[in-house]
């Protein structure tokens, strides 16, 4: 692996501890200074995907004031490949947490972060993140699965 | 852009296009000329994630054989970032075809696929599939969402 390649897996993984910390934070405009203005994101909850930097901006808005008290965000066995301005993350993410509805959430996602470097700073420009669905028949998603 | 991205871009491009041919032929052994040997996958089915290319061999290997005939298979929306040996590429992804089980199988499915060019080939070096789920209660997977 060239010095090249190392700083950049560095500064992706700076960047995605960095975002991680403001989902813990619960704060949307810190959260909101990772994402790329076109970022593309597949969320866990539908539509199918949503465009825009404006769409994640409501969507966390909405998402964090669900949890009464702390966000749990652990992140797991990230693996990072990049190369020159591109990038792209895999984890397993725990988000754990007592919601305002009574629930205690305690969920692992699939994650994918695609990366862009924008004028010398990486930015998340793709997210995807979900669970797998039971192809018994029900078609629940499978919120119980731990890695 | 540079001519190199340009060309990154096109060569991605070609291995997509390349591959979805051979899962509309249902054919195991050309699909899996497509995946690096550790490829990592977020699959639409249980577990959270599998590590290889032959734990996509024996995916690969179950799924064809549910489509009675024909599996289609359309990418619509296809966006590729590349840079030197590392791509990651965004669609919305169409399943259709009749399964043995007598049920007609239509569903719109999110696919991120992370690219890395190996000893001069790109290969698809990690897939993420996934559909969302209600956040209703029901956590059914969102399996009736069109683009």
């Amino acid at each position: 692996m060239s010095a090249d390649t190392r700083k950049a897996q560095a500064e992706v993984s700076e960047l995605i501890e960095d975002w991680a910390k403001t989902l813990r934070a619960k704060h949307v405009e810190s959260a909101m200074a990772h994402y790329a203005p076109d970022i593309l994101t597949f969320d866990l909850a539908p539509p199918l995907q949503y465009v825009g930097a404006n769409a994640i901006r409501r969507s966390l808005a909405d998402w964090f004031p669900t949890f009464v008290g702390p966000l749990g965000y652990e992140i797991r066995g990230l693996n990072i490949a990049a190369s020159g301005d591109v990038a792209f993350s895999t984890s397993l993410n725990r988000i754990t947490g007592a919601r305002t509805s009574g629930e205690e959430t305690d969920v692992w996602v699939r994650m994918t972060l695609g990366c862009k470097k924008i004028n010398g700073t990486w930015m998340i420009a793709h997210e995807h993140a979900s669970v797998p669905f039971h192809m018994d028949g029900s078609y629940k998603a499978a919120i119980e699965l731990k890695p």
